[in-house]
C-alpha cells in the first residue's frame, strides 16, 4: 500500500539547537505515545484535540528528557490522522533516543514527504497544494515564496479546476449536440464551439508560457557575466552582489573558476554566473576555463556581456554569434563609462547590435563599477525583463510535472480543434478532450494517479513533512 | 538591566526543513504576536494557554506562512513570561521574514540563553538547573547526558543546598555555642564540631573529585595512542572505530596528522588520537608531526601504549618516560599477538613495565587488531577505568564553574578546621565559614551572581534557548 502503519520523523533540522520537534502521524499515535510519555501530574496522559502539555520522555525509569506534546485528533490535524508532535530539547542525541524507543515499539521511519503524502491521501490537500509545500519550504526569495504559498492556499488549484471544467463541459456539449455525420449541424453551433475551444486553448498556452517565468523565479534566473579578458567581469559581479566574492586583479585571465552567487533584486534571485576570459590561449587550464565560460553561457537565461570603450568590434561580435541560443537575453554593456565622464557611447554599442547576426533580445546601457548608481539601473533594469516575463497567466506554473501536463493538454486541445475543421465526430473527438481532461486532472491530483507518479512527487520532499 | 523588553529568537536548528519554532517570550509577547497572526476563524486571536491554533502569520493582506501558535501565559511558561511559539514551515526565508517583521514592530532579537536567563530571573529553576539546559542540547553520550538530565531535575541543586544547610548550620552552632576566650567549652562539643566539619569536607572533597569523571564524560574521554612507527597504530584505531577513517600503510610514517574521531563505549565517548610515529627524523613534516604526538599526549586522560614483542625495551621505557604525566592512565599493549599463538608476552610486558621509572598507573595486556574479542576486552578496560574515577560523591560535578566554587569553599573549610585546632574565636571562624557558604551558593545561584557572571554563563547557549 501507498503509505500504512504510524509513522515518526524529526521534523525541524539536523543538528543542535534549543528545541527539535518529532512528528508522529497514524492510528496507533496516542497508544505508542503513551508509552513513554508520562504527564507533569504524573496521570495517564490524555490526548485532547490541540492541547500542549508538559511531561516527561521516560524510558523504564530513566527520564530521557522534558517534552511538551501537543496532540491533535484526526480528522484535525495536518495528515488527517491521530497525530502527535514533541517538542523536546534541541540534542541530536535526545532526539535520536526518542526516535529509537519508537521504532522498537512498531512505529515506522517516515519517509520524505510521507505527512504530506498522507494529508493528499485523506484529502486535506489536493496535489498541487501538497507540491506548493516543498517550494514554500525551498523558497529562497519573496518572488518564488509569494507564488508557492498561493499555490498552497488553493487558488492555483481553483485555475486548473476551472480550465478542467471547461474541457468537462465542452466534451458534454460536443457528445450530446454535436453529430456531424447528421447534416442538420448549424454554422452557428460550430462558430460557438470554435470559439469556446480557442478560450481554453489560450489559457492553456498562456498557463504555459508563464513557466519560463515562473521556473526562473523558483530556481532563480541564471545570469553569465562574459566579455574580453580585463573589461571588469569579476568588478561587476562583486559590484552586484556588494561583496569581495570573486579575486578582482588587473592581470588578464585571472578568473578560472566559474563563481557563482546569490543576488535577489526585487524578490527575485539571480545566480550570477563569472566566467573565465573568452579568449584564445595556450594555457591549458584556461583553456578548460573557457570551455566551461561557454557551458554556463548555456544554462544561463540571461548573458550579461562586457565591453570596453574602444575596443574590436569584430572579435566582440564573433563572440557573441558564438554565444546565441534562441531566448538568450543580451545586456550588452559598455564597462568602466568612468574613463569617458561617465556617457555610454551609443555609437560604438549600436555598430556592435548592428553587426550581430545572431537575433539576440538585446538591452543596451553603459556601466561604471565605481558608480553605484549605474549598477543600481542595471539590476532595475535585469528585475524589469524577468517580471515582463511573467506575461497575463491566472497563475503561474512553477512546476515541470504542471508544465508538461499542460503541453499534453494542449496537444489533446490542439487535435480537438483541427477535428473540429475536419468535421470528424463528436466521440471521437470526446476521447482525445478525455485526454487534455486526464492531463489537467493529474496537475491537482484530481484523478487517481499510480504509485511512481505519487513516489516521485513526494520522494523531493524533506523528512519529517 | 540584566534582561529586558520582549525577545524573539528562531528555537530549532539554521537550515531547510518541515518545521522551524520561533520563540517569543515578554511582556508584550501577545500584544505584539497579534500583529500579524489571524486564527483560522479569521477573530481576534486569543491567546488561551497551552492551546495550539492554526492560523496566518500576514503582513497586511499578504500571507506569508500557515502557522501554529501556542501561547503560555505567564507564570506556566518556560521564562516564566507571556510566550509564544509559532510552529511554521521550515523556509529560511519564511523564519527570517517572521522574524524580521516583528523586529520592526520593537521585539528585540534573543541573546545566547536568555529564554533560560529569564527562566532563572523569574526562578523557573535555579542556576544549575539552567546550566544543565546547555548541556544536555550538547550531550552525545548517555553518560554525559544522564548526569546533565539529572541536574535539570533538580537532585544536583538539592545535594549543593544540602551541603549550604550543613554549613549554616555549622555556623550557627559556632556562633551561638563556641567562644574559646571563654573556658567552659566542654571537649564533646569541640569533637561533635570537628567530627561535623570533617564530614562537610570530605564530602566537598568527593564531590571534587567527581570532576574528573564529570569532566571526562562531559567533553569525551581523551585517548591518545602512541608507540613506535609500525606497530599498528592507525589499526588499533580503525578496530576502534569499525571503520576506515585513517589511512593504514605498511610504510613507516604514514600518519602524518593527528587524527581526531570519537567511539562511544558504554555510553561513554572516548576521543581517539591517532598519532604520527614517535621517532627521531630527518624528515621535517614529520618532525613536525612528531611535536604534535607529544602535544596531544600532554591533553590526554588516557596513554594506548603500543609495542610489538620483541622490542627494545629501553627505547620504548625511555619514551615512555618522556611521555609521563601526574595522572595519565597508562595501557601498556602489546600488538599483534596474532603472530605468537595469540599470547601475550608478560614476561616482556612485565620487563617494560618494572623499567618505568615514572609512576604511570597502568594496565598491561595484549591485542591483535585480527581478533574481534581482544578489541572488545580492550574497549571494555577502558570503560572501566573511566567508570572507577566516578567514587562515591553524591552528585557528579560536570561543570568546572562548579568545581571552582568547591574548591574555594573547601580551602575556606580547611581554614576553619585549623581554626578550630587553634582555637580560634568563633567569630572569626564564622567569617571564613561565610566565605564557603558563599561558593557553594554561586553554584545553584542562591545568592545574587552580577551581570557579567550571568554573561559568562548565559553566552555559551544557542541563541532561542
Amino acid at each position: 500500500m501507498l503509505s500504512e502503519g504510524t509513522i515518526i520523523a524529526l521534523s525541524t533540522p539536523q543538528g543542535s539547537g534549543a528545541l527539535g520537534v518529532i512528528r508522529i502521524s497514524g492510528s496507533l499515535a496516542f497508544e505508542k505515545t503513551a508509552l513513554f510519555f508520562v504527564p507533569k501530574s504524573n496521570k495517564k496522559v490524555v490526548f485532547t484535540p490541540k492541547k500542549a502539555q508538559l511531561g516527561e520522555f521516560r524510558v523504564g525509569d530513566e527520564i530521557l528528557d522534558e517534552v511538551v506534546l501537543t496532540s491533535y485528533v484526526a480528522p484535525h490535524s495536518y495528515t488527517g490522522e491521530d497525530c502527535v508532535e514533541l517538542s523536546c530539547h534541541g540534542s541530536p542525541f535526545i532526539l535520536q533516543q526518542i526516535i529509537a524507543n519508537y521504532l522498537k515499539v512498531g512505529l515506522l521511519p517516515a519517509q520524505p514527504g510521507e505527512f504530506t503524502l498522507r494529508a493528499y491521501l485523506n484529502q486535506k490537500m489536493d496535489l498541487s497544494q501538497s507540491e506548493s509545500v516543498a517550494d514554500i519550504i525551498a523558497s529562497e526569495s519573496e518572488a518564488s515564496h509569494r507564488v508557492a504559498i498561493q499555490q498552497l492556499r488553493g487558488g492555483y488549484s481553483a485555475e486548473m479546476e476551472n480550465l478542467r471544467q471547461d474541457l468537462i463541459e465542452f466534451k458534454a456539449l460536443i457528445e450530446l449536440e454535436l453529430d456531424f455525420s447528421e447534416e442538420d449541424v448549424a454554422f452557428a453551433d460550430l462558430d460557438k464551439l470554435r470559439d469556446l475551444l480557442t478560450t481554453v486553448y489560450q489559457k492553456i498556452e498562456s498557463l504555459q508560457q508563464s513557466f519560463s517565468y515562473g521556473n526562473a523565479i523558483k530556481k532563480g534566473v541564471p545570469v553569465a557575466i562574459a566579455g574580453k579578458p580585463n573589461v571588469g567581469k569579476s568588478s561587476l559581479l562583486n559590484a552586484l552582489l556588494d561583496e569581495e566574492k570573486a579575486i578582482v586583479s588587473t592581470i588578464p585571465g585571472t578568473t578560472r573558476d566559474a563563481i557563482e552567487d546569490v543576488v535577489v533584486i526585487e524578490g527575485i534571485a539571480f545566480r550570477l554566473i563569472d566566467t573565465a576570459g573568452l579568449r584564445k590561449t595556450e594555457d591549458v587550464v584556461e583553456a578548460i576555463g573557457i570551455q566551461k565560460t561557454r557551458e554556463k553561457v548555456n544554462q544561463a537565461a540571461v548573458l550579461l556581456y562586457l565591453y570596453t570603450s574602444p575596443c574590436a568590434i569584430e572579435e566582440i561580435v564573433a563572440e557573441l554569434n558564438s554565444l546565441y541560443r534562441p531566448g538568450l537575453l543580451l545586456f550588452l554593456i559598455e564597462n568602466k563609462i568612468d574613463l569617458h565622464q561617465f556617457q555610454h557611447n551609443t555609437e560604438l554599442s549600436g555598430a556592435i547590435q548592428k553587426s550581430i547576426t545572431s537575433s539576440f533580445q538585446t538591452k543596451l546601457g553603459g556601466i561604471s563599477t565605481l558608480d553605484k548608481d549605474s549598477i543600481d539601473n542595471l539590476k532595475k533594469e535585469l528585475a524589469a525583463s524577468i517580471k515582463s516575463m511573467k506575461g497575463d497567466a491566472s497563475a503561474i506554473i512553477t512546476n515541470s510535472r504542471h508544465f508538461y501536463a499542460l503541453k499534453e493538454a494542449a496537444e489533446s486541445v490542439k487535435t480537438v480543434q483541427e477535428g473540429l475543421e475536419r468535421k470528424i465526430p463528436g466521440d471521437l473527438l470526446s476521447i482525445e478532450l478525455k485526454e487534455a481532461i486526464f492531463h489537467i486532472g493529474t496537475i491537482t491530483g484530481k484523478i487517481d494517479l499510480d504509485e511512481d507518479i505519487l513516489g516521485t512527487i513526494f520522494g523531493r520532499f524533506c523528512i519529517g513533512k
